[in-house]
């Protein structure tokens, strides 16, 4: 790892686990195993590298989420495979997801503002999945938004719990989310890891995550 | 309020929004209104503070929840009034359980092995519900262990996105997620804040809560 890797890794670990106000500057040089004028090279000020971290994971997680959806006008399986990448992602990246959940409230005005319009632009995938499936009578909910927020919160728990030690699969556990998702929302189907083979080929490259299953 | 409830207050605000790590002695007073040497006399450590706050929180959720299932045969009256219960308390104390769920890993040894055993003792508490659902074949999951965590990482997300001005009363939002989690366990029944009668009145009992809604 490059020194500039080093800090970022060193900041990711520490934001997620003391949070950004718990972080001090001698804490990340230690971390990243550099001096304290070392460490100022690689890095702006401690809110840049906040902004940094949250852009790029939010970035990432849009982009892969519209690939994997883009020119399917079923919602079913739209839906199917927003839960199921946003859980692999969170399964993958426990510390980086945690710091965009927890540290929002971190940010000054205008990169909370880029932020927010992120996440709304990747709540919009999530959204318009459901909308559409309401919409043709497939999904069943007399409050969609509160139902979005609610499975959202559902998935992003993942990074709180989830251990690749643990006994199954990244591609099962997706699979098994994207089915209480359908169910929750009216539409009980059987969800197998096969049915996701499209969300596990962007997740694979845009995370560098090979499949665990035998799918 | 006393200095005391001062005191704990601007711990439980100071801990959710800036983290236990991120929040100094002089950070405490100043958002209790009073001198470091006058705080000392209302507190230990900030741990004591911070472990009072996670046990006192965890001790009345569990209570409450074994009180308001208490004497209840059915799988799914007993699950349901759990969730509505955890969406309501979550929903009611934000910044207490934002702090019991992100400090954990802020705990020594011995705090942590008593907030785990509370968190575990209250966990049993849906464990045992679906898994009778599950014996008694009213509820359908492979994963009952993942599915028991879905459903409580949705219902604990309602402390990081509800807000009391919104239009949905508690009650109604309650009802909507006791919904949820019966669909995903394969049980769709309507839940109506009246089949939550006797668990709005030990949440109104325990958190001091009045209902907003006409029940």
């Amino acid at each position: 790892m490059s020194s500039a890797e080093r800090v970022r890794a060193a900041a990711v670990k520490l934001f997620a686990t003391k949070g950004f106000h718990g972080t001090g500057i001698r804490d990340l040089a230690q971390e990243a195993d550099l001096s304290s004028a070392t460490l100022y090279h690689y890095m702006g000020t401690k809110e840049d590298l906040l902004v940094e971290i949250m852009t790029t994971a939010l970035r990432r997680l849009v982009d892969a989420a519209a690939k994997a959806t883009e020119g399917s006008p079923d919602p079913v399986a739209r839906l199917r495979t927003l839960v199921a990448l946003h859980v692999l992602a969170h399964a993958a990246q426990p510390g980086e997801t945690r710091v965009v959940d927890n540290e929002v409230d971190a940010l000054s005005a205008p990169a909370r503002a880029q932020v927010v319009a992120l996440r709304d632009e990747y709540e919009q995938l999530w959204a318009r999945a459901i909308g559409d499936g309401v919409a043709a009578e497939v999904f069943h909910t007399t409050e969609p938004t509160v139902t979005r927020l609610a499975l959202l919160e559902m998935c992003t728990g993942v990074a709180r719990w989830y251990s690749p030690k643990g006994r199954l699969p990244r591609e099962d556990l997706a699979a098994h989310y994207a089915e209480l998702a359908l169910r929750a929302l009216g539409h009980p189907a059987p969800v197998r890891a096969g049915d996701l083979r499209h969300c596990l080929e962007v997740v694979a490259q845009v995370w560098d995550l090979p499949a665990q299953g035998a799918f």
